[in-house]
């Protein structure tokens, strides 16, 4: 069977592109840079937002929805955030459409302009702390913890399906509190939470750590973030979560009175994820047969294809599946059993393989007479022969096995693609090879900006748990008590 | 305790937005028409799309995003869609914003307009029809059953809070069918699970029916509705399905090869529900004290509040509570114990009803010596002293008891409101009455406008279960053949 992917030897990219319109997650719009997200890439993000959004509930979050319109002056009000956000955006001029006087359709009507323009939002710290400021008047207001599940809008030039669109969906979570230590908390209760969430549910694991000042959130203090590392050597970062200070307080005035009978201004964080983390998923793990799920993300996690010639060869094939069916489903586990008869077999092993079903189960007349199922594992594409009793106990373990596996093979991978250099002449050569580099750098934003010009490799982050070791900048020689980790990234 | 909301039967419409606010279920935004969703009412229309999420599953439908932009080129390809949706939305003429040459704040960038103007999707049948071009080449790739949960943007010049927003958010499902008679029992199964829902979830009957040529929706053959009745007599439209015919496939050239090898037209449909179902909620049901949820989508389903005055007893009450709770909570009931000692127990009793939670236990010393617990209703505002022994299996029945009656209620109501009449000047003095009017109507749309000029009543449905009359039209005096259902509307 002719492979319908790009091997990845040959253009990762192009094998990403292939993978992604292939496997029916997602395909380019009519609009520039906007996808549309198809069933099946869906269901994933479906799937990671169930787990996503119980994961807030259980920290004490709640959902709300903000306008997706955010007046444009809003963004003059946050010095560092007009900056950072409110250049490459979507903007409303106008408020109605009119018949073309030439009969050519329709066209803007002018007389119907808006007084302020309108930005769709490219993230909403700006409205919410607008509105923020409403509900908020003593510490016993305190603390607000709203998520929203949205579409955001930034006009990027360059587009790639999921990881960099011109909308996206996402989750934003927007906090207020009372004082600057209660914020720091929550910030690092979120990062820990994306953190979890990549590495129990996507199987990718992540180094958490600290951005620089050159690459942190416009208007953040501190940006805490995730980053994963793809098969290709570059990172992505996955999840950010940041400590906004009193800056969005100030901006828009939100004051309270705290216990002591005192007014001050109120700390705030956000952290957002978004259908960015799919590319991830994609890219942490699969290969040129096609995507590789864990199963704990896998919208089927088990397909099983009947192997007949005659009818009632299936007849009695799908009695058997009947009651594996219900034992499996009984015990938590989404099955798929697919008897559609104008597909060959080894067309539905390649498809399943494609799109990435973490296990393929194949019964036929044979495995009826001698009590068997033949069982594949879509990760190592290995196949093994097992008895029919008691099989739905041995997939249950297997499908946690494999959600092991998976993991653990991305981290053996990280681990090995991680390094140490001391010199600038080093990292420049390691960085050819791809993957993370531990360095000593002298903290300054002048030297990040020269690697990042002559490397293309930017501070991914001061990982949190990162030994103080004192050194110096593999650029300038200045004293560094720490490394930190560099890569090419998405 | 004085009453927060403004009585229904001074101002059933400030009562409305008393109501919506003072329950903390939404509030206006900075922005023109858009709409704050706040975590109360959220979580209520989480419960609701949680319900239709799988009920939409269950009929065989998957979820999909499509791009928020629509190209204004698109509109124009039907022709009935452009009339009805062109008209009134967000225009997005220009990608960047700049920092204002005279320094104040950020200006639009005159060089970054856009060579198309963009839409912000009013509904989005003319993007999907494109992409569907696409996916669309024989038989074997129908039907498809797509949803996706969205925000939309339709400039209302008067907005409401739920009821009328210039910003919302809905579920709008797009189909594609080989067949006509498959598209019409598509657009029949959905009308039919709309009803279900309303009825069954939020205990809202429903009249179900066809719309007249004039409130049809832009581009459909054929809309039906969901008609519920408010308590102050007026209809509100509460979801609509539509045959969309051949009419979005001719538009957007969507063919497809059928089983014969003949190349013919897709059929389609179209179908939504939107956060105006929060508005039918609240309508339907609540009274002058505030909320009154149906059990099957409150967030809060039992509130226990402790009466105390020692902290020895909060010890035993909250010992009694925490076995009850669990009881609960494994029979499936979302229960909250406020055990803030901040607030009152009158306080929080207005609180909870203000809030709708449908069933609300207080337990003191005494009820802890006599074995007892107080059980108030919500709906009733009934109250009566129970053995705490097998509480919790009468709060499931209770819930149960509670659903069924706040539907009887509202059922009784449209009953008593549903009149037939026979003649126009009949129908003048009835319609002030409110309610539904079944009348004849010759089937003209000149008449029906006529009808709305002077009473500014409409015809809501001709319902589906309509028998059949012969008769005379309540104006003209022409033939007509079955009651239609008028009434004033949201």
């Amino acid at each position: 069977m002719a492979k319908v992917l790009t091997p990845r030897s040959e253009s990762y990219s192009q094998w990403y592109n292939d993978l992604v319109l292939k496997a029916d997650l997602a395909e380019n719009s009519a609009v520039r840079g906007c996808m549309v997200i198809k069933p099946y890439g869906y269901a994933i993000w479906e799937k990671m937002q169930r787990v996503l959004d119980q994961m807030f509930k259980d920290t004490g979050h709640e959902n709300t929805y903000f306008p997706i319109f955010i007046p444009k002056s809003f963004f003059s009000k946050e010095a560092d955030h007009v900056e950072g956000f409110a250049k490459e955006c979507a903007v409303v001029t106008h408020y109605r459409l009119m018949n073309d006087p030439d009969g050519n359709g329709v066209v803007v009507d002018p007389e119907a302009k808006l007084e302020e323009e309108l930005i769709v939002r490219p993230t909403s710290e700006t409205i919410i702390w607008n509105t923020y400021k409403n509900w908020i008047q003593s510490y016993r207001d305190l603390p607000i913890k709203c998520n929203q599940w949205a579409n955001v809008v930034r006009w990027e030039m360059r587009t790639r399906l999921f990881l960099r669109t011109a909308e996206f969906l996402w989750q934003e979570g927007h906090t207020a509190h009372a004082t600057k230590q209660e914020a720091i908390e929550e910030t690092e209760t979120m990062i820990n939470v994306y953190g979890d969430f990549a590495e129990k549910f996507m199987a990718v694991p992540v180094v958490k750590g600290f951005k620089t000042a050159n690459e942190r959130f416009a208007g953040a203090l501190e940006t805490y973030t995730i980053e994963a590392l793809m098969q290709d050597g570059k990172a992505l970062q996955s999840g950010t979560s940041h400590f906004l200070g009193q800056n969005f307080a100030k901006a828009f005035d939100v004051k309270f009175t705290n216990n002591q009978g005192k007014e001050d201004f109120v700390w705030a964080t956000s952290w957002g994820v978004s259908t960015r983390l799919m590319g991830a998923l994609i890219m942490a793990h699969s290969d040129d047969n096609g995507l590789v799920l864990p199963p704990k993300l896998a919208p089927i996690q088990v397909v099983i294809v009947p192997i007949h010639r005659k009818d009632e060869e299936l007849v009695r094939i799908k009695e058997v599946v009947g009651a594996l069916t219900e034992k499996l489903r009984a015990k938590g586990v989404e099955v798929k059993f697919d008897d559609n008869d104008k597909k060959k077999p080894g067309w539905k092993f390649a498809e399943y393989e494609l799109k990435g079903v973490p296990v393929r189960l194949a019964l036929g007349p044979r495995d009826l007479e001698n009590g068997t199922v033949e069982v594949a594992r879509r990760d190592t594409l290995t196949k093994e022969v097992v008895p029919l009793e008691g099989v739905d106990e041995y997939i249950v373990d297997l499908l946690d096995k494999i959600q092991k596996s998976i993991f653990q093979k991305a981290y053996d991978f990280r681990t090995e693609s991680t390094v140490s250099v001391e010199t600038y002449d080093e990292f420049k050569e390691q960085i050819e090879k791809g993957g993370y580099i531990m360095a000593h750098w002298d903290g300054t934003s002048e030297t990040e900006q020269r690697i990042k010009d002559e490397t293309k490799a930017t501070i991914r982050c001061i990982p949190l748990d990162q030994p103080e070791e004192q050194g110096a900048c593999m650029v300038t020689g200045k004293p560094s008590n720490k490394r930190v980790m560099f890569a090419r990234a998405y």
